[in-house]
């Protein structure tokens, strides 16, 4: 190794991020993320999915894409038009469709394609952190639409529609989990999608629907997705096979008309995503999802049922929350005087991750005592020991719970 | 569908590349792209290893990042840290490596830590069409710098380096692929390297290293790479499996010092490539790896083969090139006349693509009748009739062959 290295500071541009830190390992009881339930994962059928597709048609590796172009695996696409139709009541075909990896490379593929610094979007206020995180590194302005127990509050969107209008500002797009949002859970009802889609036609402002969790509803009932109840082609879908299958798969997807998708296609520099999570999704999906669904949501309840009764048992009334509609997720209240950013470390040390409110909202200070827990990664033994570890510490250093 | 489709034009920023076109298919002799070879594909190996590492540890698929943290499965990089040791020399542990989707995501972060617009990078003047229209995009000046049998041509690169510190620019890289180059298939040698090093360290210019085709030298020789030379950490180093693999995986790596591995990892926001193509390209690699570059060195050899006498048949003394010393692809030169941007779309027409020299040259006048022909994806008799076919084509247009 080098005595005097090479300094590569005075060679960086203006505006990186701060350096990540070396990773040291997950802590033992991880409500952080969006880390699946390895119960439910279906590994007999992925295994014998990547068997037979590989058989099938694995010489097709050598080649970019894998015969599909470069929208993705066709079969997987082909599977896609069918499942969203079927659930989300979205009529499209393979053609409307981009696989991407995960739907964080979507994330950022309609950004790229929409934004440019100084521009405003509308987002839910309690919001996923990622999407959140994006904007600010853009430079975009994301204005936060408050939520209530039925999701974004209509009122609030368009009286922000208003405001912003008499500004002279358009803002580039409305983001909004509708179904199974994160972190709160909530599904928007009929009423309310039929007004926001109402609301982004008069101003003029399409709709970017991330539908990441939507399978996820306990009831496995969902309204159609605004993508699909748009008459105007004004919605960019986005949707994913992390919250279904798993995470480490990075395979997402993106629907959007033409004229869009044509713009985030020729940004997509990448010569396409893995293809054997594509091939092997295709292959078992096409056979086994619409069974694997109802087995996945039955473990994730249970657990969520777990938890809740942890947080009763260890927090008692300092820990609030809904019983969610669905999803990997609980975002839980605490009193005010706990400050879940402080709690954040302090939790670490004593080997429990949380999500600590502030960073999954556009209201630092209304979601100043939030946490959000993700429960789908881990037993339920240890969701009850993490909780009570947690509740130990938040005792210790906020006196609550009392 | 609408019949008063939304615009989405209106709230496009400045500076978008140009909508994409349909996916139309391949054509029936396609000699462009990196396509590999898909008789030499370990078929056997890859479908054998799914089982085994799913059957193993799958379920931490339900985590993100396969519980290996940010830089990718950990399986793989210790496959990468014994494998660079024993091919290129490199001294590194799984620590300084970073799994990426792709050397195409490697180059992007690269780019995206170290470039700004206005920047200057050298380069070897006929070059990999990605890393240039990379620079080309980022609004980075990439200087050439000439080539010979024997790589990169050092009194050039030290003529160039002078030159812009006279003009009190100093380069953000020195990018090259000394080791099979793409598209000349040079291999730099020894000597040169350190001539190379110590050019970059005089004039405090770090070196970005492409060994993507560095595993394909006929004679399974090479040189140490030129990050196992440095002394002093100035070099960052990328791979790839899509050459000694199969593309469509999409997998490649970097390895560099944590000064400024650390910023690359800052801006991967992807949360991890693919799980799948690591964990069988792990477990594949870590018994098979050694045994299989000889047989896919054979086969490619034999097609490289086919393709050289082909060209003879049916170009004569219009068709020049050097007999590669490894890779998938032959630099062809045909005659003065021979406009390769103009014979591209009536070669493809006739059912045949290549890559026209002048997109894979920063030289475009120089490059202007020479052609990249990828003869790894063809069988050889689709080979012997492509080159008949653009032969056909070209004499038509051009009068060469006569």
């Amino acid at each position: 190794m080098p005595t005097a290295p090479f300094d590569f500071t005075a060679l960086l541009p203006a505006g990186l991020p701060p350096a990540a830190a070396r990773w040291t390992g997950r802590v033992k009881y991880d409500f952080t993320g969006g880390n699946n339930d390895p119960d439910a994962l279906p590994l007999d059928g992925l295994i014998a999915a990547a068997e037979g597709v590989l058989r099938r048609e694995g010489r097709t590796l050598s080649t970019y894409g894998l015969n599909s172009g470069p929208q993705g695996y066709r079969a997987l696409r082909d599977f896609l038009s069918g499942k969203l139709q079927r659930d989300a009541g979205i009529n499209c075909s393979a053609d409307d469709i981009l696989i991407t990896s995960g739907s964080l490379q979507a994330l950022d593929l309609v950004n790229n394609t929409l934004l440019a610094r100084g521009d405003t979007v509308l987002i839910e206020e309690d919001c996923y952190q990622g999407s959140i995180n994006r904007l600010l590194k853009l430079g975009v302005t994301p204005v936060g639409i408050p939520l209530d127990r039925d999701g974004m509050r209509i009122d609030a969107l368009s009286n922000a529609l208003a405001d912003l209008k008499a500004k002279g500002i358009r803002p580039k797009y409305i983001y909004t989990i509708p179904t199974v949002q994160n972190p709160t859970a909530t599904i928007l009802p009929l009423e309310r999608r039929a007004a926001l889609l109402q609301l982004a036609t008069e101003y003029g402002v399409p709709v970017f629907e991330d539908d990441c969790y939507a399978d996820l509803s306990w009831s496995g009932e969902r309204p159609p997705a605004l993508y699909a109840m748009s008459d105007i082609g004004n919605v960019i879908y986005i949707g994913s096979f992390s919250k279904t299958i798993a995470p480490a798969l990075r395979v997402g997807y993106i629907v959007a008309p033409w004229s869009i998708m044509s713009r985030m296609l020729a940004i997509k520099t990448d010569a396409g995503s893995g293809a054997l999570e594509q091939m092997v999704l295709a292959e078992y999906c096409t056979a086994h999802f619409t069974k694997h669904l109802p087995v996945l949501r039955k473990s994730l309840r249970a657990k969520l049922v777990t938890l809740m009764e942890s947080l009763r048992e260890h927090f008692g009334a300092a820990a609030e929350f809904d019983d969610p509609q669905g999803g990997i997720f609980l975002w839980v209240k605490l009193p005010d005087n706990v400050d879940a950013l402080k709690l954040y470390p302090l939790a670490q040390a004593a080997g429990v991750a949380i999500n600590p409110g502030p960073e999954w909202s556009v209201n630092k200070t209304r979601a100043r005592s939030h946490l959000r827990l993700c429960f789908a990664n881990l037993s339920h033994e240890e969701i009850n020991q993490g909780v009570a570890a947690l509740a130990e510490v938040c005792k210790r250093e906020f006196g609550a719970p009392a």
